[in-house]
């Protein structure tokens, strides 16, 4: 079996590109050092071999399913949340007055990592958590936190993200999900989400859902969404889970792939009283979301890289030992068959393969080490992090979402009728991973929120930040061997991307929202090949500084580093033309097309 | 539920693209006319919907399984074969002195189309079977035609292509499958088949096999191949079937999608003798195999277009009805939410679902139009059409399979959440369709075949055809209006292509087999989308000098005809270029990477 992540190329992100052992020096970390980070990454690859790989395939094939009213998972499923909160995985960034490592964001991401290349959908459980634990400890009262944080950060509840609706997925403005004020100052909450992951299981104690409801009263749109801690079952005031909460399990969805994720259909207030608490104050509910929802598209955007990068290493372990064929130029029958890797169509794939899920990697860590400049790094430079994280955020959720699904797709194929079957998990992969277009925003969401909000917000300092940091590494990689191909191509794709961006922006004023916004699709595909070539370039720059001192196999990965660079130079940068060329003509195609035309 | 298929669109192409109507002037079809070719379809969408896509998810929820030694189907799928025998599709194309109606074979596939957008998997055991009578139909000797042929024709019997081996998938010049000649001239055959579709179930009173194998003492390579009939029950003197031949289900394969049709792994000669019998002369077991696998390779093209079609179709019907969300100009939270085909990028998803599944319909169409012509055509034009068939065929194949996986990925993506749970057929279709660019020669292998074989046959006249047929189109339809995108966009493309072909054909000599063959992707991909432009500019100039006549529906269909055309001229064939670039430059990337780099 497959390794289902390379540690060496973890290492290299993390210490080589990034610049992560440098963290230290700043006060929140100031009791870390590399050795500390390692020992936490080398229990997280344990844990995660040993209790999620473990189960991967089991979790797809006995679904979660409902027996006597309860939802029924696979037993591994227990242990791994166990050997997970055993780790202290749960909290391990928080301040230590919470019992966490104060661990910096970016390694927290690569100890995740781990979790979602071993088996995405168990990872979910402790994921949605991790993220409803951080939305609280920002916005709830201290009331809050100690009734409802603590026991999320010992593992022992769980936590979920309660937004969309039966008729309201990506149009939330339209939930009618309703609070009441009781007199206590509490909410009787009624209605039904949809789409809820993690609703309803017996993982954890208690189950606590942050849901987007409307208070009586409140205005249309967003501005009347407020937030609620809503748990399965209320507390005591011992702090322990009591009776219940009248959120009832109405469904389950069943779903392609991502199984081992519950997803459900709730209803809230059905044969009993739904009590909730607010969040804040009134009409912040999306606001807060956000807070949330940012931090789950950079983890979206690395739970793809990481099913593309399990699926390119078993698929790479497949094409060096499978024997098939022989080269154009062999024409002799009694030659023995090559290993497959030797044909030039599946060392394309391969390559290609390399160059989405490693430069999908280094751009999921550089965001994820962004979010750590913007809370620890030098206080002058947080708004200008801020604002290129911002600018990001859409495309390090919506790249490697896409171009995973492309590398699993050429997984499959170098391993052909053999990848196509259940017997190996790279199926299995596709099918989880065609999800991550779609949840926490779709790919078109996100579009309009690069092009429609990031691109031109604080009069489009973002994207000046994002260009010169592009300059920057452009022009210190100037005199280095071996990185000429990808210099110029992104040199190339830059500046058309710019063009592209000024000329339409140019035209904004005549043109109005709708033909603005009709082809913003481009944009995000421009702008993605564009920043995973940066990336690209980065990891080029090191690996020719390293090169010349290193031997054996140290050398071969900084050689595979260049050769990848140099095929999304050659292979895949120059497809950025025909997006920049489509967004600066403010083509109107697909707004002109009528819906009887169909 | 959405429909499975346009019948407007089907007549159409046709009738209107294509001079189906005028094929009766032909001395072969003289007995038929437009309204035999009608009540066919019409019988057609009938039988698939009554009897093949009544069972569509039952297929894939419980696929084929061994129970007591036999394997077991979802019972619907007898009552599909006998729906399908007594419409009388297994040998409706034949003579009429063998029960057939001598339909042509665009006809032919036409009515195949609906049961490949019906039920994919159910209709693989009949199609098999049709491709299993031809073959015999043109290689078998007349005792093995009476023996054989009849009950395959009559869909008594059916038929397998068993061509890999587990260490043979595509490499088929290393298969070791052995006949060893008899004393009556029958072969004794033993080995190991993979990957064998329909090799072993109860639907039918025998299966005839068609087994390569390799003659004790017969050279090795592909000379060395011969073909033998290998029935699952030897065939007693009253022609029914009698005692076991020896051929033992030793697996079933457990495939992603596409499961309703049993996938085998089958030993030959395995408790007993199993008998084959030669068809033809030793050694010509491979050319004979491709008379069948050529066929099949159209058949696969067809099947992935009415995959995507229905995926289309039924993402189309969803976006009509789910209502979601604003226009971007549209600030008032009170204002009802749009249905979602509103928002551009809908639109966009689904324009780019019709421009591929349309263009796929009308290449496969026009591609079984021209095996027509190569049988019934006027004589002089046959050498050219079977030159053009040849080059056509890997695009025929490749192109819909990638495609409409695109397809049903926007398909899915249209849908969001819904269409990721089992509770709709997109994410079934997306599972299926994902076989497509594998078996019958992977897209590699098509790749390899045209660009290193059918682009230079014949001193490159398939291709001279071609694009004497592109310019003599380009030049039909100057005149017309609404044409002008798609007439632009193909030229260029055309010009591009021709031009990268001409250089690196120019560099052949020095370059070599291996890099000239280095990017034949490329190849594929740009003639692939070059071809479809044409079929686009074919589509479009039809609509366009029909739509002054036109009113209402009528109207409308050929305004989303143009509009489907100008679309894919905008949004896809400037992607041409950087395929054409990579061509043309012989880029080295793929061959220079190494193995230990990776």
């Amino acid at each position: 079996m497959a390794p289902f992540l390379s540690r060496r190329d973890l290492q290299f992100q993390l210490y080589e590109v990034l610049d992560t052992a440098a963290l230290p020096q700043r006060p929140r970390f100031a009791e870390h050092s590399r050795e500390v980070y390692d020992d936490v990454l080398n229990l997280a690859y344990s844990v995660a071999e040993r209790h999620f790989a473990n189960h991967l395939r089991e979790a797809d094939v006995h679904e979660p399913h409902v027996v006597d009213g309860k939802v029924k998972l696979p037993p591994q499923m227990a242990d791994a949340m166990r050997a997970f909160r055993e780790a202290g995985f749960f909290n391990a960034h928080h301040d230590e007055e919470l019992g966490g490592l104060q661990l910096p964001w970016v390694v927290m991401q690569a100890v995740q990592a781990h979790f979602q290349a071993a088996n995405i959908s168990t990872s979910g459980y402790p994921f949605l958590t991790i993220g409803n634990a951080n939305l609280l400890r920002e916005f709830a009262s201290e009331g809050q936190q100690s009734k409802y944080l603590t026991p999320l950060l010992e593992g022992r509840w769980f936590g979920t993200m309660a937004l969309s609706e039966p008729h309201a997925g990506s149009g939330l403005a339209d939930i009618t999900t309703t609070a009441t004020p009781k007199e206590d100052g509490t909410y009787s909450i009624t209605g039904t989400k949809m789409w809820i992951s993690g609703g309803e299981h017996e993982l954890s104690e208690n189950i606590v859902h942050l849901v987007l409801a409307r208070i009586k009263g409140a205005p249309a749109g967003v501005k009347g969404i407020s937030l609620f801690i809503v748990p399965r079952y209320r507390v005591g005031e011992d702090g322990r889970p009591g009776e219940s909460n009248h959120v009832v399990l109405a469904g389950l969805n069943h779903k392609m792939g991502y199984r081992g994720t519950t997803n459900t259909l709730l209803n809230f207030g059905e044969g009993g009283e739904t009590v909730g608490e607010i969040v804040g104050e009134p009409g912040q509910g999306l606001a807060q979301m956000f807070r949330m929802m940012n931090e789950a598209r950079i983890g979206v955007g690395m739970g793809a890289v990481m099913l593309g990068y399990a699926g390119y290493l078993a698929s790479l372990e497949y094409a060096r030992e499978r024997r098939q064929g022989r080269s154009p130029g062999n024409k002799d029958p009694h030659a023995e068959p090559v290993s497959i890797i030797q044909h030039p169509d599946v060392r394309r794939m391969l390559l290609r393969q390399k160059s989405f899920v490693e430069g999908g990697l280094a751009l999921g860590l550089y965001a994820s080490s962004l979010v750590d400049d913007l809370h620890t790094g030098p206080e002058e430079g947080r708004g200008d992090t801020g604002l290129l994280l911002d600018l990001l955020t859409p495309v390090v959720k919506s790249w490697p979402s896409k171009y995973s699904q492309e590398t699993l797709s050429d997984a499959i194929q170098v391993m052909g009728g053999a990848g196509y079957t259940r017997d190996y998990p790279v199926e299995l992969y596709y099918r989880d991973n065609r999800l991550n277009p779609i949840h926490e925003g779709t790919e078109g969401i996100q579009a309009l929120d690069l092009l429609g909000r990031k691109v031109t917000q604080s009069g489009g300092r973002g994207l000046t930040v994002l260009l010169e940091r592009m300059s920057a590494d452009l022009a210190a990689s100037e005199e280095l061997e071996g990185v000429a191909e990808i210099r110029t191509a992104l040199a190339t794709a830059v500046a058309q991307s710019t063009a592209a961006l000024r000329g339409l922006l140019a035209q904004a004023p005549t043109l109005g929202p709708d033909r603005f916004l009709a082809n913003a699709h481009s944009a995000l595909e421009m702008l993605g090949h564009t920043v995973v070539g940066w990336m690209w370039l980065r990891q080029a720059a090191v690996a020719a500084r390293k090169l010349p001192e290193a031997r054996g196999e140290g050398a071969d990965f900084y050689r595979g580093k260049l050769h990848a660079a140099r095929f999304f130079a050659v292979h895949e940068l120059p497809k950025v033309k025909a997006h920049a060329d489509l967004l600066a003509s403010a083509d109107p195609t697909t707004l002109e097309m009528q819906e009887a035309w169909f």
